[in-house]
């Protein structure tokens, strides 16, 4: 069975301050290297038959929030 | 400069409660091909030095709780 990777990330232009507490976090814990944290979901759907426009329609709807939030997908295992 | 993926994900054996209640959401929504959904985070960080050992320890440590949650990491971009 396919199964659908969908990232979902807020905008760019959006302050992410979740990402910005964890950046700062590790950065408390040592980890100097960090210079950006941004925190995005992953969606994984075990999907019967994929058929891309109903994946962006599915993520346009219900997965994401157009408004704030951009998507990706990507097809992983056989497309049956 | 660098940036790293991480995919942290509930233990499979766990109960995704989340992922099933957006699973019903898209079957009451007319996507009767979405069999199962696992909602997880994608954390992107942007470091200047990407080492192995020490992606590893900020998941375990602080991205992720090992306890109940897998994470895997991909590199993107030029490991400098």
């Amino acid at each position: 069975m396919p199964s659908v990777r969908v990232y979902v990330r807020l905008k760019p232009s959006l302050l992410d301050s979740a990402g910005r507490t964890v950046g700062e976090a590790l950065k408390n814990l040592g980890y100097a290297e960090v210079e950006d944290v941004r925190i995005g979901k992953l969606i994984e759907l075990k999907v019967d038959t994929v058929e891309d426009s109903r994946i962006r329609e599915m993520c346009s709807k219900l997965l994401a929030n157009p408004v704030i939030e951009d998507f990706t997908y990507e097809v992983v295992g056989e497309k049956a």
